[in-house]
């Protein structure tokens, strides 16, 4: 009788695992009856789709044509959206906001163009037409349009190479204004065909890199005008202007200029402490530039300063930007030159302004909920579209690349903007300055503008952040300072050259690195994990199951990652045999559980590789498993015929593959 | 009683759920107490010590310091470990395949030193030392060493834009022997560095394609000598090549030439077809080539064509190898040029070696089980010592760079060859031949040679593999014939940038696409898997799960993974609602679970974009939740304060997180 039980409930207990193992069996089947992965041509298709399109469910509802136009210039231009709902006391705010901005815009947009090396009043232009093409068009409520140092130095670098300013500068002028236009289109275009990943490409790390350098650079460019030095180099690296400098201490400075600039510098400096001392002096830093301006402008004309060595700024065109359209050029040798220089421009500003844009929302965060920023992310690619139109109509009206300036933009935010109706007012005030107020601006002193400058640049400088890219990231951190000292030791160019190199050289090194690890299977779970990340994780004897950890098995890793799995496996016999000197019951390795979840795909040389494993494994009477094949590889698996050489060891789940292996 | 039962029972429940609540959370608490994973100093370390020393276990054993001499020597020389089980029944298969080989050998290698553009008895010096050198060193048993068609292309393409051949044929070989001495010397230190994973940079598919490539223009370059054209051109782009020849073909082009080699070429491949049908006359086409030399030189000689326009080889320097000590150039304003070349030609020579070892091994694999090849996997790092020191000692001794020959290898093999001794056995009757036969070569035909070395060319195409490589991967293919396009249409060196070039590119491209997919319920587990590979598992309503394909989300691929996000949400509600409408009954999505067990590592914009993805939801309701995270993932989750900001929702699986999201 009990032997009857004892045979029942054995057979019972048998029933049971044949049940298990069929339905593991079955599961198995699911792994290689897997539908066909989407072919090559597929995934381009969808790729292409899905860049271009991605909102194409959306048209499917029952929009009729109107509706489809009304969407569409909605989308546009998105002031037809918020300006129905717009109110006087908003305006005041706007008004308010704009008339900030405006302060700290003249003075910066008349450093800004010395730098770029163009006369003073192209720098004024370039605030007139942006912001009122960016007001109807973009959708950021704070940031503030117009010149800025790190594209206004960008441009005077690349494009002297091309003509220099000294030597012609009609033709040099030209070639900005070309070079304008040539980045709106890219900019245009990269917003119209959804081609913001460009952008990406400029890392992170690499624009708090590029931006510090270029600080830094500025800042050695300012000592020119610091120093009232008359001859100056043409090179931008640290070392050729510091020789230059040093040449001028011991010949021609004049130190009127550096006690003016300097002293109004401080004077700067400290409003802005004071600024951030007390929140409710943020109009303080704002307007000091203009303040210094004028002081400094009276100080020269009432004491003639100018007659004792002091450079001043002399004339500025007065009037409204003048049509340029005919000094764009489509012909001559250097237009390609001229293209090239504006897709970087084009791309530098963008990615300035997004960065900036989003180390700015991190700052504006902190002090208000979210929920009241809610929505506010700026839709990368009508803003695209946006600055290149933008940029497109400036560059006809004697305006060179405008992009969105990180300091003004936290002046327009503090002082309470309500909508981009605060660059409109900033806009028309420059207009009417550059329409009276022009010849006012004779006597102000060169020094003043480097002093300008130069207290703009340490907002570029993030030390905080070079400092979380160093604790995150290391190789992260190797190329922002790359590209900080490709810039300041070389040039622009090359100091993007060398950050994108670094960038791109990281994804390769991290993509095909051979990595592989251990599992050991959790106490208490099925789960099988890393036994180094989790150390409570439980190896099976006589079973190495390994995980690879590369996304890709392709010709740089494959050869690599198979020697490893070789390593391990005579590494785990070393270790088995040393402690079977003691135990002498431990067996060998007998399987090798390969788990590809993390293969995502896998080329012809990966699959010779996988094979040769597998006749090593083989002639050394070890048997080899898979667990968890993905889509692609699965199907080239099939295809190369390894399925049908492994048949039978394919699983779901290691833990299925554990239990099937064990039980034959 | 009833109710106090139930309520026991209820209870109970409870209680295990708690229980299995608290195995959940400690779970959990496994993922964020994980140990620090190794930074990024120690993992460079790490790879440093794996990659130069791999086998340090093995020397912490008993070994004193004569051992590891005498296994040092073993190692460097392994035929002091095979030679003491020589037997003269092994010697006397060795001898026949060394004589086969070495008829093969003799007549291919004059016709190789003509595509080296040197003269004919450099490629017989070639033959001799190398083999010699290799036999002692080398591992592989099969291999046959000498000159190969595809490095004498190489070389002479490259090095005949540093020196015209024709204007300074001794300036020409000293730079040919400096480029051999250098590629050797660049051979050795990959494998004494353990350096061998710089030869994968060149994929399968890039050399399929360079090799295929470079047969046809070997070919086109050999109707030079086949139409007995005077004048050609140096280059070797197949435009230039066939406007040559058409221009030959309306002045001077002997059609003696033609038939001579035509008919001995249709010889070849007729014994070559005979071969391959019957296996026993596998040396038919062996013998072959030398055949039709001594028939074509009888030929000439007895009815002295030469005088009626048939191009003949002249005179051959006799003797053995001369030193070239003196010949090699360190100084001179080349040498930087030169060196390159080396570099090159070292990678490709190892490249084609141990590319067609493998696609031979596969080969010959067939005829045999695996047992009996099993430990024949060459030892990457000796091998390529092997093949350093011979091209050094080489470059001493007239010869320039050798390397495994794939269609002598595949004789040797059907020869039956022993082991390396075959290749000494073949030097010692190339040096005979150097020492007393040069001279009856005086009258062999030009166009046998063309014809001989033309005839080796079909093996150099493999149509399977391109076929095979289109079949298993497009972007593979596109490199490969992209090297094929490059070598034939620009030159051998574009034809290789453009096969690295594409292949780096791939990697890229597969390691940033912004992979996403959809997780589903597999029935009967508690296994989560993407819904289109596995069409059976089953979505659960009001939460969207999620994988990141991706093994890194950075910079390049941040910010289209977070709106690839948004927009599964956007189109889940939107499915949703349509079918709410006819149900009435359905939720909006609640949860987002990441299931980032792909992710390997992050960076900062990785990190930034995850942050935005959670503030994104949160102002909408939608909770975020994440699922194993990996090692090096958590850590900088960790660090970068995100884990804080989510706290309690992250989980050891997707099931927990389902679970415990649920529950709350």
């Amino acid at each position: 009788m009990a032997a009857a039980l004892a045979t029942e409930s054995s057979s019972n207990v048998q029933e049971m695992l044949d049940i298990e193992q069929n339905k593991s069996n079955e599961r198995a089947q699911w792994v290689l009856n897997a539908p066909k992965p989407p072919g090559f041509w597929q995934e381009l298709v969808n790729s292409v789709r899905e860049t271009f399109f991605p909102h194409r469910r959306k048209f499917k509802n029952e929009h009729d044509g109107f509706n489809l136009v009304f969407t569409f210039l909605h989308g546009l231009f998105p002031i037809l959206h918020w300006c129905r709902n717009y109110k006087a006391s908003k305006f005041r705010n706007d008004l308010m906001a704009g008339l900030t901005l405006a302060s700290l815009c003249i003075p910066q947009s008349i450093g800004y163009a010395t730098l770029a090396k163009l006369d003073p009043q192209y720098g004024l232009y370039t605030s007139v037409v942006p912001p009122l093409i960016y007001a109807v068009m973009g959708t950021s409520r704070e940031i503030a349009i117009g010149p800025v140092a790190v594209v206004s130095l960008l441009l005077s670098s690349m494009i002297q190479k091309v003509q220099d300013p000294l030597a012609n500068p009609i033709a040099y002028r030209n070639f900005v204004l070309t070079a304008t236009f040539f980045a709106g289109i890219f900019q245009a275009s990269f917003g119209l065909f959804r081609l913001g990943f460009l952008i990406d490409i400029l890392s992170h790390a690499a624009v708090v890199g590029f931006m510090a350098g270029a600080a830094m650079v500025i800042g050695l460019q300012q000592l020119k005008g610091l120093l009232g030095i008359p001859h100056f180099t043409n090179k931008t690296d640290a070392i050729s202007v510091v020789k230059a400098v040093w040449n001028s201490l011991h010949h021609t400075w004049s130190p009127q200029n550096f006690i003016l600039g300097c002293s109004f510098l401080c004077f700067i400096l400290t409003t802005r402490y004071l600024g951030r001392k007390k929140r409710k002096l943020f109009w303080l830093p704002a307007i000091a530039p203009l303040v210094s301006v004028i002081l400094s402008t009276l100080f020269v004309f009432l004491t003639r300063a100018d007659k004792h060595g002091v450079k001043i700024v002399k004339h500025i065109d007065r009037g409204l930007n003048p049509s340029s359209v005919h000094q764009i050029q489509f012909h001559g040798q250097h237009v390609g030159e001229v293209a090239k220089i504006g897709f970087v421009a084009a791309i530098v500003a963008l990615a300035v302004s997004i960065d900036q844009s989003d180390t700015y929302m991190e700052a504006i965060a902190v002090g208000r909920s979210f929920a009241s920023i809610k929505g506010y992310r700026l839709d990368g690619n009508k803003e695209m579209v946006a600055m290149g139109f933008m940029n497109i109509v400036g560059s006809f009206t004697s305006c060179y690349v405008a992009t969105g300036s990180f300091s003004r933009s936290a002046v327009n935010f503090r002082a309470g903007c309500e909508s981009t109706v605060s660059n409109i007012v900033m806009a028309i005030t420059v207009l009417i300055s550059l329409e009276f107020f022009t010849r006012l601006l004779y006597y102000t002193p060169m020094a003043i503008l480097a002093s300008i400058i130069m207290s703009a640049l340490p907002g570029l400088i993030d030390f905080n952040e070079f400092y979380n890219i160093w604790k995150v990231d290391k190789l992260d951190f190797l190329a922002c300072i790359g590209a900080f000292f490709g810039v300041l030791f070389a040039s622009v160019e090359i100091g993007l050259l060398v950050a994108v190199t670094i960038s791109f050289a990281k994804i390769i090194l991290i993509s095909i690195q051979p990595g592989t690890e251990k599992l050991g299977k959790l106490p208490g779970t099925d789960l099988f994990c890393d036994v180094d990340q989790y150390p409570m994780a439980v190896k099976t004897p006589g079973i190495l199951i390994i995980r690879v950890k590369s996304a890709l098995l392709c010709f740089a890793n494959a050869n690599s990652v198979r020697e490893r799995i070789m390593r391990w496996i005579t590494e785990e016999e070393e270790e088995e045999e040393k402690e079977s000197s003691q135990r002498k019951a431990r067996k060998n390795t007998q399987l090798v559980l390969l788990d590809l979840s993390n293969m995502m795909n896998i080329d012809t040389s990966g699959l010779a590789s996988l094979e040769e494993l597998r006749k090593t494994l083989d002639s050394n009477g070890i048997e080899l498993a898979i667990a968890n094949p993905r889509w692609q590889v699965i199907h080239k698996l099939k295809m190369a015929n390894f399925v049908d050489k492994i048949r039978g060891r394919i699983f779901l789940t290691v833990g299925e593959a554990m239990a099937s292996c064990l039980g034959a």
